[in-house]
């Protein structure tokens, strides 16, 4: 039996904080997310935490998403017998929330701030803009991904912990680290990811590959879907990016169609508010990056800040995989 | 032998990041700091952790303070045997840097975001407002004390832990605390002060009663030192406020002041861009509080927040100890 993707418990909440009003006879269940555009760690994460909320802690806790996983993350649900979670559009003042996999509130809902976060687990750099009305319970450490932090978090309570969220804590891992070959992977995440490859008896190589050629197919999406997939807002020297990476076995299917992706750029871009969108297509296992080049500014931001010269309107990155260590602490104008 | 208050170690720094770009042959000490105006908490964890840096991890790191510790945090630094740590103004672009017991950036260096933010600590509410532009390691919980959070991040390495180390930790804890008056205490706290008591062979309601003596003698200081000594800036429906409080065994003392002490709260205020400076004078041992009244502002603050109405210039509050848990999230205009 799958466990559902809704889990509750009964009981007191350990975590609320005992000068949280509470107007409610009933205890709120705790919701837990990740960020918008969720991946596999961000819809992977808040089933794992809700299940340890729920079934070890005894506090109601429900994972739900800010939007439609992409398609690995909707295979891992697939894979380890998951219902895909409600997605959420915003959540109301006062609600308890847990935020896993971001610390940033262009990526979690408008009234972030005014919900009660109770906790956030995390693995990304502090971006600033999220604060609380009391004290907090926060985990951030500089490792791969969210599901390795939790997996030390929960400690010998893994015993309990059914297949299906083992399974997805090594999805989550192997996703962030791109089978261990993102520069982000810690000598943790790997012990980690074996550990629960040898008690599932998954392979790990052969696993990565299915996850990943479920992430690569990207047919059935628009170029605006693909742009905004896995997408984050950045800025430098008062310059509005969406970053945005496709990480794929198949970079040839994404730049046959660069013309009409760098065509639609324009328009995304001023939809949500930035000045460029740059379009990173990561081909996971030559393990480097192309960089779609529609116009100046992009070939100038190549130049200083990979001191990569693009030829026509594409330029490769060779080694470059990860956003978060070698794009957006480099990025300059 | 006291262990001397800058301690250093030598080796490789296991908690740089491989991004963070090195520009210099020797390794940067990392400075490791508290919150500005320190108390025993601000004065005892930068120490701490500068001693589990560089004896146990091997990376050189150093305890500096954002200001003159107040007279319980020198009392807790002479009776260890700590020389008092370097008072510093700034912090350089890129310096390697640790923040312990605050995660708010009003109340660190101006230059606290172009630092090499390493590493937060803290158990306060999340302020916002700091950034980093790699991935940090930061463990914010809901206890009484940073140096409880310490405790338990240093794990079996305490064994090791020379006796000065213990008692910063143990004052740390009866500060913040209140020897376990404060509502913020949690059972974490208690266990922990008690395990160090034990340890160093100390009785702590005596000891505790010389802290807050040694905190009490607040006759050195001027009226407007004293109105900034334990003070935290909060806004709250547009106002801005100074929150100072003084923790007491003789809130006598400092009430018999208290007509200099309003008539210098406008000129603190305007100096320091705020509108109003709230002072409570908490009474430890009789766990209440007394806020002065200069002006209607303050006495609707005080009926609206505390349904209290003052009687004359001052109105008491009993219960009310904590400015974390009882001041600050009740406050309204």
């Amino acid at each position: 039996m799958p466990p559902p993707a809704v889990v509750t418990g009964t009981g007191h909440a350990p975590i609320r904080r005992a000068t949280t009003p509470d107007r409610r006879i009933l205890p709120m269940t705790i919701k837990v997310f990740g960020h918008k555009s969720p991946d596999t760690d961000s819809t992977g994460s808040p089933l794992i935490w809700a299940w340890y909320l729920s079934e070890i802690k005894g506090t109601p806790a429900e994972a739900v998403l800010l939007g439609t996983p992409n398609t690995e993350a909707a295979f891992m649900l697939d894979r380890w017998g998951f219902e895909q979670p409600t997605i959420i559009e915003d959540v109301a003042a006062g609600a308890p929330v847990v935020v896993v996999d971001t610390n940033n509130p262009a990526e979690l809902p408008a009234g972030i701030n005014d919900a009660d976060l109770q906790q956030i687990i995390d693995h990304h750099r502090l971006v600033g803009g999220l604060e609380t009305k009391g004290p907090i319970d926060i985990r951030i450490e500089p490792v791969a991904c969210t599901a390795t932090i939790m997996w030390k978090m929960i400690g010998k309570d893994m015993a309990q912990a059914p297949t299906a969220i083992k399974g997805a804590m090594l999805s989550c891992i192997l996703s962030d680290t791109l089978e261990f070959r993102s520069p982000t992977t810690t000598q943790e995440d790997k012990a980690v990811a074996h550990a629960l490859a040898d008690e599932l008896g998954i392979d790990i190589p052969s696993y990565a590959a299915e996850m990943f050629a479920a992430k690569s197919d990207v047919s059935a999406f628009s170029d605006a879907e693909l742009l905004r997939m896995d997408s984050k807002a950045y800025e430098v020297g008062g310059t509005k990016f969406r970053v945005s990476v496709l990480e794929t076995t198949s970079p040839g299917t994404v730049l046959d169609r660069k013309a009409s992706l760098m065509e639609t750029m324009p328009t995304v871009a001023s939809e949500d508010g930035v000045d460029q969108v740059l379009l990173f297509v990561v081909d996971i296992l030559n393990e480097e990056s192309t960089l779609l080049v529609p116009n100046d500014l992009v070939r100038d931001v190549a130049s200083r800040s990979f001191a990569a010269e693009a030829a026509g309107n594409t330029v490769l990155l060779p080694g470059v995989v990860s956003r978060k260590k070698q794009i957006i602490p480099n990025l300059k104008v």
